[in-house]
């Protein structure tokens, strides 16, 4: 008990001693975090960031390194691709929504181009290559490529399909070596240093420091031993989302219990009660990131069915899309239906998930076998793919608007891959922040002196989600939390 | 501004003269404000009720009046049918999830006869008549029925089959007058009011009123002026739902937006955001009820097809869940597929719903031509019908279990029902609270003096819904607000 309630706020006049004091007091070295305090240094301000681990990079070093940029930016036009901000927002509208939040997804889109010359000009590189290969992202060191279904159905005829997934260059990538997160946080947070920010390790924020409404600093654990951090202007909340906090994943997020992925276990939450403690509103709670561990090589050349037999998801789009269906949708129940060309065909493609290639489960000469052997009601299956094959021997797919390019009538002899409960994810729910990353009290009115960024708030999706938007807004409105944090 | 910073708590120091004052305060006077009332005056407490509108009822008088009650009650054993709290809470549990809450359903189950005795004492009246046709609530005066699907799949494999829905005696339904919602409120309200508890009307709550963390009393505005309320051992708040703060909607349930539902327009959230502001806990703020427009005794007669012409749900289910699957998984897109005898076997039979009643929108004598004139894909409906048929001959619904009495192949003439953009619905999650009805802040630790009930707080339902659980859970965890209200 004495532990859960360290999370309410303390008073600034009961603290004797600031053990460490800054203008500017970020929580958390990852990207959300490295972004705000070299925004905050650049205007001025002295920063001090602390870090729960014993080193920077957060979830981002670890990531894919995905940064979801466009409305024209130099990467695309060297590459050949037409966008537009407002086209960029079209697609993000549709496919982060239902209850996306407008207003920042239009100010994202309108400043992409800026901030991916920001991010340029901080070191992070990105090669001028488009992969235009289905998978969750490059297998080499390319710098662009569709990340968010915006070429297939239903997204690419509501905007104009440009891939937006902008992926700073890797070194060695099939050979185990730094990933575009890592490559992406790097010089970052070498900027960072050469501005002069501090970083202090080991330091778990336990709970919020107030002066009246206004937050002044922050009480944080080192190595077991309470410390007061005085923020002379602002504390930046930049934690990560709560995946790791089974409490809250089973009050908001249900469907990942026992599957939280693509985070680290450091994201428990804390910051969101932190704020929470101080009446900050929450937002899109239940929105999550869904990982499904089939291989797109593989996907796009059979046709996925649910439990039921029946197709759901247009197999050509973006994995986290078929993922959320899946999981979300179909009860996490779904096959890979495949025949033996086309596998042999998805197994020697180049992908950049080939951990994710696995038998099939069942093989058989017809259809009606493999039905059967699958344990499917009669003729659920059969039906299935008749309707699939009389179609796609046109090369039309009206059912789920696959492309003309990866249609193909399924043929004989023909494979099952069992793909139930392959899915993990994180939450995209959390703090309601303005544009200006200030964190937004129930009330309406921002907290003084407290912003946030990052996947501890709610950013740009709501209910959708597109590889490189949590990069994407955690580094863009990083670097707002680090501006308004030195205004204070 | 103004007006949205009297969210924010006021220090008790603050308050010159209250203007009302009691022991227990109770904000909202419909099923969990007049539970409330009657425990805590019972206890010996002097009560105030603050009720926004005119007069009592909120949105209980309106609803159906299905108590969801269960466990072996009087009514249910004098039926014949038989329950225990474990088969409650294993159907409860399954329905009602994922994330629910196992402690207060196991509490709610355990209490459930109790719970009945309760009301039946309190002079609610139930008719020993069960009513066993489909539908959303029966259309005569019964006491019990079927109000979640525990009597189809995929739940009557999961628990055996009982009935919970408790309705209130009516009387002259059919004619208009009071239903089972206001048979429930009004001998409540007689009982509480021959109790002593008084009631001011036209009392809109702003913000709760603190002294150090407690809860001292509640700021109101009374005819347009601000009134002080004073509350010597407790404030309880049972004001309902968010469902028609289209903020909150966005912000937590979207799919919902421009949909609101079965509540009423008071049902602002705004008790919800009053508690947050004091660092309150929130959970399942996704979760939502979904009617859907179309009449039982049709759809269990045919079969609902998505966008896609796939069946998604076993018509035989409860409604509310066809509505969920409908909205929540399916894009809102439902058509039903059934043919001229049963639809007009479905007609003659009683329904509560006959306004669900719609003209086929399409008509054939064939399938294809039936599929053709929907507009959906070649082969889809076509291949539906015929595996449904396949099966329905022998009897059997093996890819959804629809019960067999309701199997049987669909024959010629053939129509379609349009029901797509058919839901609405109303909130389940909000304010998370003990069993005891404590309101719980996000340390973990009870807020003293605050306690809350209804829908405004998450109840006993995560994702799913049965009717009654509202109503069940507001009188229930209402009861317990007011006995913890009044020991304060």
């Amino acid at each position: 008990m004495a532990e859960a309630s360290s999370i309410r706020p303390q008073s600034a006049a009961s603290i004797e001693q600031w053990d460490f004091e800054a203008d500017v007091v970020v929580a958390g070295y990852g990207i959300a975090g490295v972004s705000a305090s070299i925004e905050a240094a650049r205007a001025g301000a002295d920063v001090l960031v602390l870090e729960r681990t014993s080193g920077w990079g957060g979830a981002a070093a670890l990531a894919g390194g995905f940064i979801y940029l466009g409305g024209g930016t130099p990467l695309q036009q060297a590459l050949g691709f037409e966008d537009s901000p407002a086209n960029m927002k079209s697609f993000m509208m549709a496919a982060l929504g239902p209850g996306a939040d407008e207003e920042k997804i239009t100010d994202y889109c309108e400043g992409s181009v800026e901030h991916y010359n920001w991010l340029v000009d901080n070191g992070v590189p990105f090669k001028e290559s488009f992969y235009g290969q289905p998978g969750w992202e490059t297998p080499f060191d390319d710098g662009l490529m569709y990340s968010g279904g915006e070429n297939s159905a239903p997204f690419n005829t509501i905007a104009t399909p440009a891939p937006r997934g902008h992926v700073p260059q890797m070194s060695g990538k099939r050979t185990g070596e730094k990933g575009g997160g890592f490559m992406l946080m790097k010089p970052l947070i070498e900027t960072a240093e050469s501005l002069g920010v501090r970083a202090e390790y080991d330091m778990r924020v336990q709970r919020l420091v107030v002066d009246g409404d206004r937050v002044v600093g922050i009480i944080a654990k080192q190595y077991g031993k309470e410390v007061a951090v005085r923020a002379r202007t602002g504390v930046v909340l930049a934690t990560g989302s709560f995946a790791y906090n089974e409490a809250m994943i089973q009050s908001y997020a249900p469907r990942l219990i026992g599957r939280p992925g693509a985070a680290i276990e450091e994201h428990d939450g804390k910051a969101i009660q932190m704020a929470q403690a101080l009446g900050a509103d929450l937002a899109h709670m239940d929105a999550t990131e869904v990982a499904f561990f089939g291989d797109p090589q593989l996907m796009i050349r059979g046709i996925l069915v649910n439990g039921r037999g029946q197709r759901y998801v247009n197999e050509d789009t973006y994995p986290g899309r078929i993922g959320q269906e899946t999981l979300l949708r179909n009860e996490n129940q779904a096959y890979l239906i495949i025949d033996e060309a086309s596998y042999e065909e998805g197994c020697a493609a180049d992908s950049s998930t080939p951990f994710f290639r696995f038998q099939p489960k069942w093989v058989a000469e017809t259809v009606e076998e493999l039905e059967s052997d699958m344990g499917l009601p009669e003729g659920t299956l059969q039906s299935t793919v008749e309707v699939y094959n009389r179609h796609a021997a046109r090369g039309e797919d009206p059912v789920l608007g696959k492309k003309k390019e990866w249609v193909k009538p399924i043929g004989s002899p023909v494979a099952a891959l069992d793909l139930r409960n392959f899915t993990a994810g994180f939450t995209l729910g959390g703090l309601r922040t303005s544009i200006n990353s200030e964190v937004i009290h129930v009330s309406g009115e921002p907290i003084p002196g407290l912003f946030a960024a990052g996947r501890c708030t709610a950013g740009v999706c709501a209910g959708g989600y597109a590889s490189g938007t949590s990069l994407g807004d955690g580094s863009f409105y990083g670097r707002r939390a680090g501006i308004s944090a030195a205004k204070g």
